[in-house]
């Protein structure tokens, strides 16, 4: 768990950042935000000065706050007037995480600090907290070994016959028995999702979902992960799914079948593995994103499969890994447009996948850490098909 | 499901009150919204002018959007410059709701749609979709039955020694079986749930969850519903769980033992019951929130139960029901503040609880629709405390 060494490390580190950028104070609101720099996540608001101590302003609960929280200054959330006296003054520049907190919220803070500027700090915070201390890594690491343990009891339990929905509700319980606390955090604003997917076979996998596989879900309210069709031989069975323990995730995919695969998913799934490998080698600190991402995309090009390669064709996602810590979908991303150099301790989920329409969504998810060393894998179970 | 004519009501309806409002058009960005509104869950903004069509533009996926959607006008995301052209022009009022839209958002399409004026509209669109057409409460009732039928088996499987976290799993994978879609939707800009809570005798419930029982969570990063904690005889065993079917939310809570209650807890769920009674009768069209909210308080305070209802004392929460539909959190609230009337149409999940230090908490949950003649309830099971 987050000691109160760390947590004063974290908002020294945030500190610095403000001071480099002539910003006098950030207000930050987002709960993950602040469960990053305090170790809570109770209703409320954190105010770091660029020079100073922190100050936690909670709504609910003060008790648990106080409980749980490893700065030294919680208190009850003051009325507007104290709340102006106590968080800077005018003239200030404040910043703000402007990617998630919404323009209600911007306006009251607006009108009740008077003369601050409210200025963006999303991508500062964002990548503050891309970079994983050797505490987080080892939660990381408790993750991995969790959910790993529950993908190999997948074969005990997997049947043709049985519907997609059916195996989902069978991963989601058994992670839930061993600690998985079920809400999955997402930071972009159309997101959403519970808890993974499991798809098999051929059915059209069109959805919101920013990733290469969607499923089609339990209805258009829900458009996404399993559904109510059945899992028939012979058809590739993706099995993608996300443990989170101690706010901490990890995600990984891994492919069934209940018979064999046929030659066009097999040579998909090994051009999925090599992709993979390229990935994982290219993953040094120092290396640009977009360019792991532009070799990924090659690689499936080169194999015939540029057209399959992250999603149904002519809806296909631009990206081959993303970061994950606190929420799912954090700094690096390994995507079309992310010129950013990776950083050691930047932790990303590394996910080649294939859709052939027809035939089924296919390939590989594992997470690794980017050290000093090269990338390391948190995820360790075997990757091959699964086939019974 | 929805229907076109329905899609075409709700439009229109909209429409009306942009029109009565001097506004030229909104500008929806809430999947949520967008939903109500077109019968798809995708990732798009929704442009409805206040006379005129709608126009759906669509990110992600245009063909999943175009096989749902019941507006005609359904298109790829334009260009920037094209956006220009297509939504509106220079002077008009544009509504957006500002409750949940992040401040990027509203500062990209402020650029991209220069001189126009964007301003709230979170009241009107919320109050539109708490009053719920004939379609949505047959869905409702459909989600009510589906989730009583999972309370039913409760009996089977709760035992006396399982952990929390333990009946949590088994409620949340039969519900999903039967096609519990997962995901609850919830609008507040720092909440979050998953599914429900499981949560037995008298550990502390303090949490920023905005209801009267928290939970204490599997760790500090997701401080809500079951813990570790195992389940004793003669505790109350509380169990508050939502349903989630085709979109449609209804929230329910029964009273479990194993073994028997003692006398001040019995005392106290016998006035829960007598308060839903006295907000059942009091839910009529015209009906003032607030009033009902204070009318419940006071029975509590009667009771000699002020101090524990609706939360930890010194940290009670001041609501006594709340709207749902396509979110846990809809309107009406029936809470202080709360001075709108009651609707016939409307949806809500009423729920005197209490909770005593040391001995845990206890309550009733039913969703009832507020109709012409008076509260309907969806939630159709008995609400006597099962002893085991």
């Amino acid at each position: 768990m987050l000691t109160r060494i760390e947590a004063q490390q974290r908002v020294v580190r945030l500190q610095a950042r403000l001071a480099e950028s002539g910003i006098q104070a950030v207000l930050l609101l987002m709960p993950v935000d602040i469960f990053y720099f305090t170790g809570t996540r109770q209703n409320s608001a954190l105010w770091v000065p660029a020079e100073g101590e922190p100050v936690l302003l909670v709504r609910k609960s003060l008790v648990r706050a106080k409980a749980e929280g490893l700065i030294d200054d919680i208190r009850p959330f003051p009325s507007s007037k104290e709340l102006s006296a106590l968080l800077g003054r005018e003239g200030d520049k404040v910043g703000m995480t402007f990617d998630a907190v919404p323009v209600a919220q911007h306006a009251w803070y607006s009108k009740v600090l008077p003369g601050r500027t409210f200025t963006d700090v999303t991508m500062t915070v964002r990548e503050l907290r891309s970079v994983k201390s050797p505490a987080e890594i080892d939660m990381l690491r408790h993750s991995a070994e969790k959910l790993c343990s529950i993908f190999r009891e997948v074969p005990t339990f997997l049947k043709a016959g049985m519907r997609e929905v059916d195996l989902a509700a069978e991963v989601e319980s058994r992670l839930r028995r061993i600690g998985h606390e079920g809400y999955v955090r997402m930071r972009a604003f159309n997101q959403e999702l519970f808890g993974g997917m499991a798809v098999s076979g051929g059915a059209a996998s069109y959805g919101f979902f920013d990733g290469a596989v969607t499923g089609r879900g339990l209805s258009s309210a829900a458009p996404q992960g399993a559904s109510f069709d059945v899992i028939r031989e012979n058809e590739p069975v993706l099995v993608d799914f996300v443990g989170v323990f101690n706010g901490y995730i990890v995600d990984m995919t891994r492919m069934f079948v209940v018979g064999t695969l046929d030659a066009e998913l097999q040579h998909a799934f090994k051009v999925s593995l090599e992709i993979q490998e390229a990935v994982r080698r290219a993953m040094v600190p120092g290396a640009i994103c977009e360019e792991i991402y532009k070799q990924a995309a090659a690689m499936a090009e080169a194999a015939g499969l540029g057209g399959n390669f992250m999603g149904m064709p002519g809806e296909q996602s631009r990206f081959v890994g993303h970061g994950v810590g606190l929420e799912l979908d954090e700094l690096p991303v390994l995507a079309q447009g992310f010129v950013m150099p990776l950083q050691a301790g930047q932790v990303v989920a590394v996910e080649p996948k294939f859709v052939l329409p027809g035939k089924g969504a296919i390939g590989i998810e594992n997470t690794f850490v980017v050290t000093e060393n090269g990338s390391e894998r948190l995820t360790e179970l075997a990757d091959d098909v699964v086939a019974l």
